[in-house]
């Protein structure tokens, strides 16, 4: 059976170009003990990719070059020499961009597909999900009444952050690039407004849509918006840094937040999260969240992008462009 | 009696200059009930004082244009109205940079100058100490066998931050500009190491000072040095935002952090600290902090300039251009 995928032949510098991915037809290896096939279905597309496809130290080992590109990914199991996994279940885990994936058993999950869509399990109930989870509850700690504002937040993080901390009574503020967003993300995900950060004064909008300041702020884009962001918190403030998207592909140096000193100022604090520090506690986790979905209360809205592993090079470029609402996936 | 005093009477851009400042002579007030009138001493220059100088939104309001300068001082209680107070007490208190104050006496703190210096009282156990103890403490939560690093380590601050790590059992790097300060920060405060900024590769020299990475950074100079040490830190750090002193001048657009993103690679958190919210324990740290003095376990230097009110305007500048060890006060 023949395996299409694609693998990181070289690192970029800035965009990711075509000549960094090499797309390749093997066979598919046979299964040793404990080991389960399974079919990919949806690859879960993350900026956190851009970050794995750079050398150096990070969060996680970089990719190698000659290796399949790592992706998250929900399939079927195909055929199964793993006691806990018969053919028909379906399973999530790190499939890399490749159409079928043969794995040892204890590295994938099994997900109950019954009453929610497999994709679902790639975004709010993936690690993106688990990223808003834990970074809004944990690191930011919203209180009733006060105010939090998310960028990104049509984006597939943002959109959950921003509706746990409704669920937990702030007054919600997102930030997002251009109306369509905005309306979605207050029309469809109940924020209380959202700045479009492409019209007009970002400073003075923010500022109106936040009329008691800011309490929590969490970051997905870094950038001239954090800045700006910085200028309006309130005492005793908590910057989530989950993510700098618009510095992701940046050939120059990484523009850093002149505005810090407001950290000062008001006693606030800037905090990195990475979810992968929180695993013991992700079934707990999901088992809210998945509550919630089934409340009607999260909105998970997946943003589905047909055409298979040969669409995936283009597929990872809209996550700049910003051209997705909701979770990207790529449908296999 | 006359009163020579200094107001500020325009607000700087960049470096303060002469016409910031009016030399004025006025007679003393009067006593009323309750107040008493102090032969001021020694004054404390800080450079929070810049800060002070800005128009703006800060965590203390701006001094007024017109307005004596403000300034903490210690100096002899001369005549009282305040039952509390007698002739000859000794007191600490915001004075303002003048030669005579008169004060509500529930403005002014007694202090014993029988075993301890009279202007210890304005560093190691004045504002400068109990910025040092409760930020290092505090907000970088130093654990026995940690690495902790402090800018402006022969500063009035950072000198107190980097004996407290000491005592709690950490591996303490200092940063300090020229030779006669790293010196006197390894040789007299006990430092284990100390590295120059001004002389050779700073992100080489602190790499190898610190092979263990750095888990506490505490800084009080911004700019350059707090990015560089950004790029060296450990897993959960706590990064603890004390000043900026390199850019309380900037005339531009003061630099951020490029590498702020190392906060999230290492799940690190900055926060800003001002000593001011901890007034409820200024009491019980100021007697840990004397036991410490007495004990020979904290070195409380203090640079005295002699010159008297006229002396203040170049004595502030003396911060900024990095002369002084220890803390820096005025003798009037």
């Amino acid at each position: 059976m023949k395996n299409l995928s694609i693998k990181l032949v070289s690192r970029p510098i800035g965009v990711p170009t075509d000549v960094c991915w090499l797309l390749e037809e093997n066979n598919v290896s046979e299964l040793a003990d404990n080991q389960i096939l399974v079919k990919v279905q949806y690859l879960s597309i993350d900026p956190a990719m851009r970050g794995w496809m750079n050398e150096g130290k990070s969060y996680i080992r970089p990719v190698k070059i000659g290796e399949v590109m790592r992706a998250l990914g929900v399939g079927e199991v195909i055929a199964s020499k793993n006691p806990d996994f018969v053919v028909g279940d379906y399973v999530s885990a790190a499939m890399g961009v490749q159409e079928w994936v043969v794995m040892d058993g204890k590295d994938a999950v099994k997900i109950d597909t019954s009453t929610i869509d497999a994709p679902v399990y790639l975004g709010t109930l993936g690690m993106s999900g688990l990223t808003a989870y834990f970074g809004i509850l944990d690191t930011g700690q919203p209180k009733e009444g006060e105010t939090v504002v998310v960028s990104g937040a049509a984006g597939a993080v943002g959109s959950v952050v921003g509706q746990i901390a409704k669920i937990k009574g702030c007054r919600v503020v997102g930030i997002a690039g251009g109306k369509e967003k905005c309306d979605y993300v207050v029309n469809d995900l109940g924020f209380d407004a959202c700045i479009d950060y492409k019209d007009g004064d970002l400073r003075k909008n923010l500022k109106e849509a936040c009329p008691e300041g800011i309490d929590v702020y969490f970051d997905n884009v870094g950038g001239e918006i954090l800045d700006t962001v910085l200028g309006l918190i309130n005492f005793k403030a908590r910057i989530v840094i989950c993510g700098a998207i618009s510095q992701y592909n940046a050939t120059n140096k990484i523009v850093g937040p002149s505005n810090y000193l407001s950290l000062l100022v008001n006693r606030a604090k800037m905090e990195g999260i990475v979810v992968f520090d929180n695993a013991a506690n992700y079934g707990k986790a999901i088992k809210e969240m998945a509550t919630w979905v089934l409340q009607g209360k999260l909105n998970s809205k997946v943003y589905v992008v047909e055409g298979g592993v040969r669409a995936f090079p283009e597929t990872l470029l809209k996550l700049f462009q910003g051209e997705n609402i909701g979770k990207l996936v790529l449908k296999l």
